[in-house]
């Protein structure tokens, strides 16, 4: 595995070297460690729900105990694992929007938490059916969605909000089969209930309350994530920024923001603009402030501020191996807990913030939405007077970056699009009509929404790349968010110029539109960025999208996120393309049930392919039978 | 194992010989098949939550690996994984909760479900600050409270109400250390979410954390169950009933209510009686229809008709194994997904009612609080027609029964501790002062509240019944829920009589106040009961409960429900003894902040034990030592 890496990956080979050279630790020395890996947790028949445990049944029927000690077989405890890890997924991306709403709750005209958007908030609040949402105050109407947003989370009664969005035929699907998402937060509860031991056994029943919860993410908590960010700190235009480890500076004071929630990143940023703190890093012999990004909160800044992206989630240790980071400053989720450790080894300074997420092994500076600026001061003051303290004899930033293009929102594209509406037909402006007629033409053959993770399981950023790379050759367009957005931007599949690494129809597609073959949407919460804009495509056709010859993928996914996101992806009507296998392959009944029999009842299925060739011609043939189906 | 258990349990002895001449299967048989149990698992050291694993660290230090592959160590994997125990364990509680909060939010006069206990809706409305609670219409009121109550699931602000029974001290101690809960789902999500991959990593951190959610459970969920559940079920009282296998009538159609709700339980009590349904089983050959419990359902129907108790945890199978079970009904938790096909080895019939716990093999009858009469109906006709059915030569109940006594809420200690009240020194009635009198006096040394299920890793009831039977004999009251409550009534510990098996004081006691030494409070959630009398004790002396000589036994706990129950009785100030260690011995350092560290900060910890003598002499040492400080 380690080899295929190096060969692929340039800046990992240099990377890793140096490690070794400085006796730093990485994940892939942990990896090695674990040697294999657990066969019944692999196949998620392994289960520790409660204290007879744990038990473990066999993945293979007929060898070994075929029922945990309750009685458990294996179709029930890898349908319990599975819909603990939506519950976990769906807590994450939640909590995170519970910030943003709270950040909202407390903005003031004076900031430095502010509407942005005015815009956007006025459209939220008349979708949401607030009154006189048009010439309301703004911080009054602020304060009152803020308050309807909170209720999301949990309010006794009604489903999301949000869902209203969807074609009617989807609404009318979900509440059918009775998976229409409520309250956020008892969504989760009911869950971990239903998992628990001495309650549900029926696989089906399971996958049933976990796909509901999911749909709480990606219709609740991403939607008013990605909605509210946007309201406060701006919906994202299209704008050029650069990636990989060679935005780090080796002559500025250089600052990792990693994590996930922009309250924090905005602030930091917002510091690193400090007149008196930018003096102070030239005090010190430093050029300026440089902070880069990394992972979502690399995403969000990067599309509202064209922050550089350092990398993906692989890469977090790479950045502090460079020896030229002063401070990394992290919020929530994804954070390697080996981070502080490694930390030590150089000069580089870790902080985290987040009473959710407190990491040991260095400084924490409690973050609040109370004091968010004078925190972020204090950190990029930290940050700027450890400068003096880089050895730059530790020093090795790889000279490889490249450019990007980012920030393309929903609005974003919509405005695009507007510039190619044919005038002369009447068609309307505003809408995504135009992206649904190149489809319907076949001048693009569907659209894929590529998303998650780096895992170890598959070779890093490679499985990203060359998924978007085969299908953009076969003329589908792709829109992107998380680690898979920084992969597509590292392999320069965010530029104009990879039009020339297209098929024909959409080559001629990126220079009308003058669009990327591949859009970057924005962070795994902004997949709801994507749901959406499908959604509106189905909606400008009149149809469900599940008829849509449109596909989620994730190469390498690796968190519980992802197998909520997966949920919600597939629960609105998109087949999902999964790199890594979930760890269900124990109960051939759930698996079944996920790849198959789902189709039935949602219109959409998972489908597990590690060979990222394989995934696409499978893509390929998924998305030509649904254009049959639809006559186009 | 298996041959100390049929040593101590003539009843197992008995019914598990049958099993085996009927070729059914019982957990003793699948405990078997699970041979040696996965060490990492059972030192907490195996970590599931992202899909880069499952990763192991070795329980040992210096030996295997030492972190998973995002770096998380022992602590760091032990911590989330014994925070997401809570995490589970307060959801089931809670939402069990909830559903008890929806059938008052639904109730009417014309019933079935309606408010039973007027006095006690009008009280918590006081205490809730609803204005008028003494005047306004009954169903209003309780309309009213019901609203209130589903907001303590989801607010987004303010912490749980009922905090305010707990004395002032105890308050403050939780705002000081940050873990006074909040809304109850919220304290799950965030929890979930802490616990994902790249979050806290710390692991004092993470405990607190998971505290603060089992207090959500504690004096939130679980309170809420129990207090709303007798505002519309009535208010237990002390009454008469009968315990163990024996109460099942070879006469009778015999159902077995078995689960934890009782909007299900009191329902299928009310079908039993109804005319109809007792002519249709006379017309069957049967001499009527006989109720029978199990587990919390069965403490729930108990306390507050008399309904009698079939078993505990561990004799789910053995009831269906009499062969004269014509229906198994059952809502959520602690029920074995094995129960359907054990009962297709008989006539018996198997209901799951539940859309949280959906158990497949037999029946699904689903149960909503709009028909929950209709359904009770339906099975009860199902049971009664099933009894033809029953086969006599597999008939064989064994004859053993125990007559108990139970029903002692907080509101019928009180009013046996009027009883005594001396009158001449003008103390006040309707007070638990004259216990804490005894206790103060060194008549009784202490209280323990003897808690939880079973669990093969100790020998059924032995650990329960040899708790309790040393500690009535040193002195100390004991308080009762959940199965331990039912090995009490089969070991005939919940007497009048069993006075003889006490030391003298408490000897002196029962007699004066007419109770028996170890008292039956109900369920699991009802253990809220506990934390009220504990908390009531510790006001009429003005100090913190942490002072008294007061524990909390699991003497066999299994489930996760009981991880967050062992969370907030630690965290409400009471030392709490565990028999079954839970998997976090892979973490010396975890380890020690539950059994010393947070002690410093929330005056109480955990203690380890398997063995019951040890345990009390541990207590006993304990409870001196409070004495000691107390100066009493």
């Amino acid at each position: 595995m380690s080899n295929e890496i190096l060969n692929y990956d340039k800046v990992a080979e240099a990377s890793l070297a140096k490690a070794q050279r400085d006796g730093a630790e990485t994940m892939w020395d942990r990896r090695a460690a674990q040697k294999t890996q657990c066969g019944f947790g692999e196949a998620g028949v392994c289960c520790r729900i409660c204290a007879m445990g744990p038990c473990r049944v066999s993945p293979v029927p007929g060898k070994g105990a075929e029922r945990g000690i309750c009685g458990a077989n294996a179709d029930t405890i890898v349908a319990r694992n599975f819909a603990r890890m939506v519950a976990g997924g769906t807590s994450a991306h939640s909590d995170h929007a519970r910030d943003i709403v709270h950040a909202m709750h407390g903005a003031k005209a004076e900031g430095p938490f502010k509407i942005r958007d005015e815009a956007k908030l006025r459209r939220i609040a008349g979708e949401w059916g607030i009154e006189a949402a048009d010439t309301k105050e703004t911080y009054a109407l602020a304060h009152e969605l803020a308050d309807m947003a909170l209720q999301e989370f949990g309010k006794p009664f009604g489903t999301q909000r949000f869902l209203k969005r969807a074609p009617i035929a989807r609404q009318e699907l979900w509440e059918r089969e009775r998976i229409a998402p409520r309250a956020i937060d008892m969504e989760v509860t009911t869950l971990m209930h239903s998992t628990h031991m001495g309650c549900a056994s029926d696989y089906e029943s399971l996958f049933r309350r976990g796909m509901r919860t999911g749909l709480s993410d990606g219709w609740g908590g991403s939607m008013i994530g990605t909605e509210f960010s946007d309201i406060m700190y701006g919906t994202p235009s299209a704008r050029p920024s650069s990636s990989n480890l060679g935005v780090i500076d080796a002559e500025m004071v250089n600052v990792l923001i990693h994590g996930h929630d922009p309250n924090l990143a905005e602030m930091v940023v917002l510091a690193a603009q400090n007149p008196e703190m930018v003096e102070l890093a030239k005090a010190k012999g430093a050029k300026g402030i440089n902070i880069v990004g990394m992972c979502c909160t690399g995403n969000e800044m990067t599309m509202r501020h064209g922050i550089k992206i350092a990398g993906n989630f692989y890469q977090q240790e790479m950045c502090i191996i460079t020896g030229a980071i002063e401070a990394v400053v992290v919020d929530v989720q994804c954070i390697f807990p080996a981070l502080p450790a490694l930390a030590k080894t150089y000069h580089t300074r870790f902080i985290s913030t987040s009473q959710k997420a407190k990491i040991s092994g260095d400084m924490y500076i409690e973050f609040s939405e109370e004091t968010g600026l004078e925190n972020a001061n204090e950190i990029i003051k930290i940050a700027v007077e450890n400068f003096p303290n880089r050895d730059a004899a530790k020093v090795e930033i790889p000279d490889i970056k490249q450019d990007t293009m980012v920030g393309y929102s929903v609005e974003a594209i919509i405005d695009h699009l507007d510039a190619v509406v044919n005038s002369q037909l009447e068609d309307e402006l505003g809408t995504v009509k135009p992206l649904t007629d190149v489809i319907y033409a076949g001048v693009l053959r569907g659209a894929a929404g590529v998303v998650g993770c780096n895992n170890p399981k598959q070779q890093h950023d490679y499985a990203h790349v060359k998924v978007m790379e085969e299908l953009i050759k076969r003329d589908v367009i792709c829109v992107v968010t998380g680690c898979a957005a920084q992969a597509a931007a590292k392999a320069g599949l965010l530029t104009l110029e990879a039009k020339d690494r297209c098929g024909r129809g959409l080559l001629e597609v990126c220079e009308r539109v003058n669009i990327p073959p591949v859009l970057h949407m924005g962070s795994c919460v902004d997949i709801s960025r994507i749901l959406h804009i499908v959604n509106l495509c189905a909606d400008v056709r009149g149809i469900d999208p599940a008829l849509l010859p449109v596909v989620g993928i994730a190469p390498e996914w690796m968190s519980e996120k992802a197998v909520s996101i997966a949920n919600y992806v597939v629960g609105s009507g998109i087949n999902t393309y999964l790199g890594v296998i979930p760890q269900v392959l124990g109960s051939p009944n759930f698996t079944k049930l996920l790849t198959e029999d789902c189709q039935e009842f949602i219109g959409a299925h998972f489908v597990f392919e590690k060979d990222p060739i394989v995934m696409v011609d499978k893509i390929m043939e998924d998305m030509e039978e649904k254009r049959t189906a639809l006559g186009i």
